[in-house]
């Protein structure tokens, strides 16, 4: 139990190892408040250099010549990624694409692996309350596929009882592709990535495994955990910029039985023998599509490297003390106004962001943002009402800022600023 | 027939009324002559200012609340590629992806309003002298669909007299889509685009048109031509730099009929509220996927101005004196050195390069690199030879550059610095 007093959150930034990290961003306005590196992470000052860079010394000065180097650099910023961020070998992560196309193919490249080890697995499995990208997808592949789809209904906490009574029911037999998201973009909930990949596996089937509300604040470890394929974005808490390209990781003894749905030409073995007939590469460069984002890159690179550089078990430790902090001001302060605490209060079970729902959330956003200098999140949810999403991102949020922001939002509460 | 002095180049350039646009642009190294713009385009200096802008000012200062005007940006931003481009109505064009995702989202989209339509259509078709990215999108898709494919066999010349037989022997009433490209990667050979639209949908049958090596070139004219479906890139003749985001057009009396396989949160209807099924939205933005790359939409639209200030039929008019003049040096310089023009001679029926066939295109590319300070590219042909590909984007080539180029060629080739 920490003191709840503002000097005591001045003194944890004091003793904090990561606090110099803070200044690799640029801090445009220092009075700003901005707990909503969940969604979009602040601009590092050496990616905003490498991109310049890049477009004056490689696109500008180099021309068409790039390509002698840009070729590699999908692949090999994935290595980055790999080592520094998601704890998977060199050769298993590619930059590139959006979230949403990455996981359309990776769905349905397992929908594709999965009905050629078994006639009967014509089921696309995921959650009611996944990301909507990730249903869209799993249900847009259903219908272009011809594939069944079921969305398990889950509540908070109940993800794995519910998987492994609905697997032993019948679901483990017929599912093609099981499609989950490691920590929930609504709750916060962090689940068990090893444990469910493992209960899963125990049923033949694969997971497609979404690391976007995930990576970067709270240790991934593919490898160790087993993972087979997942994707991600960049622009969260890998803080690589607005639309920044994703990736995509598929396991290296899985890379070569499966096959990306989308044949592009960067996908293509030799791919300046352009009059050959299609034929995917070796490794993971397979799931290529087109000529990729180079501009884009540098400042993947630059994300992964600060999550490195700062370490991702240090960032989680600092992650877990800032939610947790602001999960014991919610309760002190905030509970007798309305809020509610709509994520897990155990730190083993929750990432990088803590949602706190009130019938007036809209409106005191609104308030936080207008009236407080505080910039939270708003997500509706399916009442009417919503809850306020506050992710402090562990390499540039202060314990102060928590402090600061949970006190304007007492005021306000106080005030009665979310009632019209 | 111009005069072949260098005198006369010069005095071409004192004339030409774009001359002035050369300044617009980042010229590192001004010995260089570079002669691949068709490949990659020069780096336009306001766009590089817009993108420092957009990091600065946007990501870094606005954070998240950028996107309250992000939103529209790639549909924004596909209006002014619909106008000063393409020759479309605005709500037309859509700003994001790969020209291979964009492709694969046309392809199989009209392939499925095609069998609503008609059962017997289960044939997809595109030529085998594609881009490769065509090819392999069209045969990814048969195989992912269970769909036939047919390649046309098609020689330079012969495009409308093949498909007009082929249609008529029976390819009219199985096609489901054809994906054609508007101008030949590999001979530079212009098609008449309205001309082939017209005879598919005699058939019945929908063209997906690949305008990345015409658009920004040549005229495109997508409305007064009746096209009705279309992608292209925009790191060519629109100067955006590598990688840089693509462009999909879909008329707008066909896009409530069509949807995307890949369904995605930005295509949806009403997208923050997260918790509803997926509908997609009205309008251009239901092909959209993931989030779109923001950082590089102020490229395309700086890439796509530039194109409207010059004027489209200006720069076309340019485009063909240049590769005019280049096809007069070459007949006159290199044709007793064993090159042969492998682009249609009429200026009616190419675009924007040439490409001129040699024994030793491999070795002469490479020499002119090294030592002769030009920029070309080579393309390997299938038997094992190969054609360089010279492409004297109008915005920034000067004649004078297509004089020194075929110059320096001659004396490469007259030193048998092709042979080996």
């Amino acid at each position: 139990m920490l003191p709840l007093t503002r000097d005591a959150a001045v003194a944890l930034d004091a003793a904090d190892p990561l606090a110099a990290f803070r200044e690799r961003f640029v801090i445009a306005d220092p009075e700003l408040i901005y707990l909503d590196g969940n969604s979009l992470g602040r601009l590092p000052k050496r990616g905003a250099e490498r991109l310049t860079e890049t477009v004056q010394r490689e696109w500008g000065d180099e021309l068409v010549r790039g390509w002698d180097h840009w070729m590699d650099e999908p692949a090999r910023v994935g290595d980055v990624l790999a080592r520094d961020v998601l704890g998977a070998e060199p050769g298993e992560v590619l930059v590139g694409d959006t979230t949403t196309v990455n996981l359309f193919k990776l769905v349905a490249a397992a929908a594709g692996l999965a009905r050629r080890e078994s006639s009967t697995r014509t089921t696309l499995v995921t959650t009611a309350s996944n990301f909507p990208t990730d249903r869209y997808v799993t249900e847009g592949l259903g219908e272009l596929l011809d594939l069944r789809v079921e969305l398990l209904e889950v509540d908070m906490g109940t993800l794995a009882a519910t998987l492994e009574r609905e697997l032993a029911a019948g679901l483990g037999a017929r599912t093609a592709v099981l499609c989950l998201s490691h920590v929930d973009y609504a709750s916060g909930e962090l689940h068990d990535i090893a444990a469910l990949t493992a209960l899963a596996r125990g049923h033949g089937i694969r997971v497609v495994w979404d690391l976007s509300h995930s990576a970067g604040a709270v240790p991934v470890r593919l490898a160790a955990r087993a993972v087979e394929l997942a994707v991600g974005c960049t622009y969260k808490y890998l803080n690589a910029g607005p639309g920044a390209p994703a990736y995509l990781y598929v396991r290296r003894d899985l890379q070569q039985q499966m096959r990306s749905p989308i044949w592009g030409w960067f996908s293509q073995r030799d791919q300046f023998a352009m009059s050959d007939a299609y034929n995917p590469a070796a490794g993971v460069v397979r799931f290529a599509t087109g000529t990729p984002p180079i501009l884009g890159l540098p400042l993947v690179e630059v994300g992964a490297q600060l999550i490195g550089q700062a370490g991702i078990d240090a960032l989680a430790a600092k992650s877990e003390r800032l939610t947790a902090l602001l999960i014991e001001l919610a309760d002190a302060w905030l509970t007798p106004h309305g809020f509610t605490l709509a994520t897990p209060r155990e730190a083993a079970h929750r990432g990088g962001h803590v949602n706190l729902a009130h019938a007036q959330a809209r409106d005191l956003c609104q308030a936080l943002i207008e009236k407080a200098g505080v910039v939270p999140d708003f997500r509706a949810d399916a009442n009417g009402a919503g809850t306020i999403r506050l992710g402090p991102a562990p390499l540039y949020t202060r314990y102060v800022d928590v402090w600061d922001a949970m006190d304007r939002l007492r005021k306000l509460a106080t005030q009665g600023a979310g009632a019209r």
